[in-house]
């Protein structure tokens, strides 16, 4: 008998019927033969409430007691769907990160797992017992609780997946699976049925929301095999999987935008070594990621640095420039939230090339102007204006004929 | 310096502003120049609302599911509590009854504690952090989380003081202190500004709903002094202490009544060695505890027995007797929901004879039919009509001149 993971999101089990109904799925996964172990959110809004009340009380609250406090949206839902598991029959337990053993670093709110224990789940298990463990949260060695950041649950997942053996890692979605381009902007967008883990981590690093990057990351790893699927209907989904021969091998296998970062222009600073590695220090030091980095061509020994950070984190890395501003000799920063980045992705463009050139071909017929370029082997993504952002998609998916397998 | 426990309920952390408040008065204790921890309950209606969400998916949830869910109530409080703190520029620090180490039995939904830690919050005071702790949960010996019940986060302060030697344990309520009566009902009561564990144990147990009877149980056995006071208010309350000469010596403290009981009435049992024992351990088996017991005079070998549970246990103390119904050869079970207990509570008792007598006559005094009667040696109680009550509490008042010293 076969373990399989499952994972739930907030909105499955905002509601007690909502939570009913999740129950009555996974008993069907249990009554079709295998081992079940789930992992779930916090119910609804229930993480951004919190986060409202800790701000009603002050602007910067505590990143140890931040976590202390978003945990209890996860343990919340871990209670109910047990519960409601073993209303209807089947018995189940739940349990929190801590009691797991999901043993992460120090980093509060966005801490990165170290180790996963599975032998409570597999007693449980031994004793034919349903599953559900907290997502999101874990402890550090000292057994203070972290959160491990945005798409938390779903790392949670594939890192139980992982250690449990699973045979797959099922992650609910409100979504069908992955598209070609969000079927919001783009009706015409189709819904791909495998993908390599490779290309979904560039996806989602360029704005993909359906599964976050870390998670695909760890999958990849461990080569935990991922199925993305809706919680509403019993449509199969997306196989997210290692690059297989079957596999479409199109050149572009989607269009994705993100409009959640802003630009930092850092202006007038010497051209010469160390002096990026400062900058980036100082930022990385204030655990903020950097998207995109691009640096002007230099003039008379003076550069200027442009990069992108996610819109949350855009005060902070402010912060660490400042510090180092004089030391550094920072002329000017300027910064812009009204910029968008769209990207394509395909593990075929290893192979193909002029892929680049159909981009800004696309990007320029519709009249949109490319602010800032950054390429990997199988992704390119062009910055550009909010504004034009859902018409930069719509512009893409058709120049790649995405519609069409 | 010395250590102080404060324990602040429910209703003074339902708003991030009362949190605010709380928290700069935790501010000014520590000012003073004490150590301080503090422990807190759920904010405001947050326990009774994860109940209601628990039984919208069933009537019977699962009881070690609901420990993990309640006890999420109070991991909001402390993180919130400790984020006000920070924010005022104080260093705090927030624990879980697992991270303190409150080590309790395997009794979910009222389990006893066992085993207090103080490790953590010896470290944290001694590094001049105002530590936080969750009141009202713990864990067992496996990690499972429990919680303590009804007045559950007072005991968990008053075990807190005694393990780590404190002052003074001090219980802020939303009323001024304990009463010779309920304000609501006798405008005249008076506060009590000092009074016996042993009093006031008679006094909860009778139902003065301010302190919850274990707590002071387990204040008397250690010796730990309780100061209950208003959180609203710099008033000194009442304190609770080991019997002192200087303590008025009144032969009736307070008048206190009980609208939470029912009456259950097992009907022609044979009067034999051994039956009220097996109706009595079958009820103690659920973990239901039973309050006043009568035993009705024998007729022709056969008997009745009246006795009351807390109204919210009636269900499982009624499932408990129709299991031994047959065995025992029961006639019929009765109940009545419509009683309620009132009682006269005073140290002075113990040498002062007629105070029965007095409290029977302002009852008849006042038309109030008697319908169980109840002693201890410091408290006369008597279950009576619901509907009487208020009345009652009044005429005993004046009777036994509470409103004067």
């Amino acid at each position: 008998m076969g373990i399989i993971v499952q994972k739930y999101g907030g909105s499955s089990v905002a509601t007690p019927e909502l939570i009913k109904n999740v129950a009555k799925k996974i008993i069907k996964a249990k009554e079709e033969g295998n081992k079940v172990v789930v992992v779930v959110s916090a119910p609804g809004d229930e993480t951004d409430d919190l986060i409202s009340l800790a701000k009603e009380i002050t602007d910067s609250p505590d990143e140890r007691e931040m976590d202390v406090l978003l945990s209890t949206g996860e343990q919340k839902s871990i209670a109910l769907l047990a519960i409601a598991i073993k209303s209807l029959g089947y018995d189940a337990i739940s349990f929190t990160g801590l009691q797991v053993g999901i043993i992460t670093d120090d980093v509060h709110g966005k801490a990165r797992i170290v180790k996963v224990g599975d032998e409570k789940i597999k007693k449980a298990l031994d004793l034919d017992k349903i599953v559900i463990v907290a997502g999101f949260q874990g402890v550090n060695e000292e057994e203070e609780i972290t959160t491990l950041g945005r798409g938390g649950s779903d790392l949670t997942a594939v890192a139980l997946a992982h250690v449990l053996n699973s045979e797959i890692c099922e992650l609910y979605k409100d979504v069908d699976g992955i598209f070609t381009a969000n079927p919001k902007i783009v009706p015409k967008a189709r819904l791909i049925e495998k993908i390599s883990y490779e290309e979904m981590l560039e996806m989602a690093s360029a704005g993909a929301q359906v599964v976050n990057a870390r998670c695909i990351e760890y999958a990849q790893k461990y080569n935990v095999p991922i199925r993305v699927r809706s919680s509403f209907n019993n449509s199969l989904g997306t196989l997210i999987t290692k690059e297989a021969k079957e596999m479409e091998k199109l050149f572009v296998s989607g269009v994705t935008y993100n409009k959640d970062e802003a630009k930092i222009t850092v202006l007038g600073v010497p051209d010469k070594p160390g002096i990026a590695a400062t900058v980036f220090r100082s930022i990385a030091d204030e655990n903020v990621n950097v998207d995109m980095i691009v640096q002007d061509v230099s003039e008379e020994g003076i550069t200027n640095i442009s990069f992108t950070v996610v819109k949350d984190e855009l005060k902070k890395a402010l912060d660490a420039i400042e510090r180092i501003r004089e030391k550094v000799g920072i002329k000017d920063v300027i910064t812009d939230e009204n910029i968008a980045k769209v990207s394509v992705v395909g593990i075929g463009m290893k192979t193909h090339s002029g892929v680049a050139a159909m981009m800004f071909e696309a990007l320029a017929s519709a009249n949109i102007n490319i602010e800032m370029i950054s390429t990997s082997e199988i992704k390119i993504s062009c910055v550009i204006d909010k504004k034009d952002v859902e018409n930069a998609v719509r512009v893409l998916h058709e120049k790649f004929k995405l519609d069409k397998i």
